[in-house]
């Protein structure tokens, strides 16, 4: 069973939206979730998790010896990436996602406040990690969401829909637009190539369309499609 | 006060996480969230949203018909962006965020299964934004995730920590790495321009942490920071 462990100082928000839809029926059958209170490892009677910035400044910093005490209480290392969500981190991938959900699981470590002491990030070496280029009030938020991209992937969780080659992402390009019923929506129609029944032409219809809209949406993404497929890496993604 | 309606098939999912903490502290307070369910706006008995692929292949596609009624029943048109989250979007920035955070309030459409269909995207013009370069289960952890990013700028909901110049994707930088106590962390001491006490020391100290950190940790960003300093466009964020 693939296991996700959750550090934060807000548990309750766990599972939240997880909880829910085909993650929510999976949970605890295909998939597992710990939501531990990084506050039971806080000072005093206080239990005080964070202090002032070292040189000044607004806000607070969690405290490298709290966090360190939350991680080292899951016990021995359990061999499963160790990861804190925050804006100072690489942008998350639907590779980094694969590659998490073919795993046992992952740990998340929540940051909050101003962020967390760097030498607990390089003590127990930490890999960070930033959800979309924004800053947010904590890292739950972006917990919830990178579980969510994890979980859909694991086996048995949904089918069929979640192992497409064509997804977005998939060969650095992002998915072709959808379609469905019915065939006259307000005045527009349907693209002619749908409509024609030969399988092979559906086929390069969408091949296209994800390509041009890769390279008129995201020119970041389209400009690594070209290295890539260029230098012949990748001869199934060829430029028809 | 700032107001979010979101249209999704599971509006359970919210406010979530977005209930507690000081986002939840300020909700109904300080902006409102209104979640609703596309399937009363469903067809039939079932009150089906979505129907097979034109042209074939796995998975189902919201139907524009449905997503259409849903958006329309909100009432005339109150000015706030619609934006739907998609995996096909725009990246969404910090930029983003902030206008929208400045604004009214916003409408999120919640993208399911396969996707919605394309003709309702345009003749409605949805904005169309991801949230990092993943695949969801759908797109509800991806608004709950925009709208923590937007609610923590609202003024009142978390004062003065929140509208530093020097968080993260301002200028196109990352931010500098934070310390606090203890002064020795197995073994690990605070830099030591952060001890000196010399406020413009350490002013000069972070800005040229936040400038290497992301040289090395977002390429990307570090461009787009080289080309704005090296126009001369921005004089305040000029390379000592």
């Amino acid at each position: 069973m693939w296991r996700a462990t959750v550090l934060t100082l807000y548990p309750a928000m766990f599972p939240g939206p997880l909880g829910h839809a085909l993650a929510g029926k999976a949970l605890g059958r295909l998939w597992d979730l710990e939501a531990r209170d990084m506050r039971e490892h806080g000072l005093g009677v206080h239990r005080a998790v964070d202090d002032t910035p070292a040189g000044g400044g607004p806000g607070m910093v969690l405290r490298a010896d709290v966090v360190a005490a939350a991680i080292d209480a899951l016990g021995p290392d359990d061999g499963h990436p160790r990861v804190l969500l925050t804006p100072r981190g690489a942008p998350l991938t639907q590779a980094r996602v694969r590659a998490l959900a073919a795993g046992p699981g992952v740990t998340l470590l929540c940051g909050r406040f101003e962020g967390v002491d760097q030498r607990v990030i390089e003590a127990r070496r930490l890999e960070e990690i930033a959800v979309g280029d924004v800053v947010l009030s904590g890292g739950e938020s972006a917990a919830l969401l990178l579980l969510d991209a994890c979980v859909r992937l694991l086996p048995g969780v949904m089918g069929d829909q979640a192992s497409g080659d064509d997804e977005s992402f998939e060969g650095d390009l992002l998915e072709h637009p959808h379609y469905t019923r019915p065939r006259e929506f307000e005045g527009r129609g349907l693209p002619e190539a749908l409509l024609s029944g030969d399988h092979k032409a559906i086929a390069r219809w969408r091949a296209m369309r994800a390509r041009a809209d890769t390279r008129t949406r995201r020119p970041d993404l389209w400009a690594k499609y070209v290295a890539r497929t260029t230098a012949g890496v990748d001869k199934a993604g060829k430029i028809e």
